[in-house]
């Protein structure tokens, strides 16, 4: 059976996305500075060979360990899970081939027919909570992995549910000061996590974590 | 002039301290599991030659880059500054020689003369504020670095005046799920910080920032 896995950017203060970045101000990234803080800390992405490739930005970039990971972690997905606000930013901004190639299960209240993207991408609209959406997941991920996308309260979910195999955290030396923690609404129910490996860039710390 | 450095234990999920662990609840670390969460943290010092013998724990110990990190971190401590609540809990807990060897000056609305501990530390109640106390901590220190050792609130006031030049992280793999945040209440005031150097353990994974 797969794993459950989480792979995130997070700022040095715990946040994965900075206040202000909302829907109401996507168009504004100037509002409270949130589009400089969130380039800052996905800068690591933007520069990777793999991302660039895959988006279209062209040729070139680097392509070392954390190009490698990039190419992993897209290669070892067999579903993906996200929350409902993740996906309406990203409805509005991902290109027409959505950046998963996997069926996708957004948990929402919103009751919708699946939404097929070219190049193999499908999101399903999940109404029965996160154990149902897993158990979707599960069934159309052929043994493959499955990766919990985001957002933060996505995420907080499934630590809950004491389900995620492996956490893996790009952290990067930016303080937001406010927005979406990762790590709020968790409790002993969490799994204890070791370390399994860590690697050191100038832009982010890439740190793993396993359950121990 | 001597740097202002932070070095400290961090769960993964950004706390200092655990819940429970608070005067109240000192003698009772059994309550809400805070001595065992505070023990994970910690666990990376207490088997290091230095800390041992330093506090007497006996003979051995490891002797690697961490142990050298620890020896350093005391050695260029010309001055500390600390939160009322730190003080509290170690007067009750400080082997007689406290384990600073240098002035020590304690942000308190008490009033008090200063307590004199042999092995040359001395504790120093402020009343006027972090600054007055950073001001004397800096005329008392020969030069030598001043290190912010805690509580939480303390750094904070310390990163919101923009002059910590240089915050080391010890990230260890436990999550709290409450307790004392190290960041709260900061914001753009605060320097930008670059990734200095990380060295990675079993342990933690310690995080040096410098200002950008």
């Amino acid at each position: 059976m797969g794993k459950v896995f989480v792979n995130i950017g997070l700022s040095l203060d715990g946040y994965m996305a900075p206040e202000g970045m909302d829907l109401e101000h996507w168009s504004t990234p100037t509002y409270k500075s949130w589009g400089a803080k969130w380039g800052t800390l996905m800068g690591y992405i933007l520069k990777q060979k793999y991302f660039r490739e895959r988006l279209g930005f062209g040729e070139g970039g680097e392509t070392g360990a954390i190009n490698d990971m990039l190419r992993t972690t897209m290669e070892r997905s067999g579903a993906n899970i996200m929350g409902k606000r993740m996906f309406e930013q990203g409805e509005i901004s991902w290109p027409e081939e959505a950046p998963f190639h996997t069926p996708v299960y957004v948990l929402t209240h919103e009751k919708r027919e699946p939404w097929v993207r070219p190049g193999g991408t499908t999101f399903y609209f999940v109404n029965d909570g996160p154990e149902s959406a897993l158990e979707q997941a599960r069934a159309s991920a052929g043994g493959r992995d499955i990766r919990i996308s985001g957002g933060a309260k996505a995420i907080q979910q499934y630590l809950k549910m004491g389900v995620v195999d492996e956490l893996e955290i790009a952290l990067a030396p930016v303080l937001f000061g406010g927005g979406q923690r990762l790590f709020e609404n968790v409790d002993d129910a969490v799994p204890e996590f070791r370390i399994d490996r860590v690697i050191d860039t100038p832009d982010a710390t890439h740190l793993r974590y396993v359950r121990a």
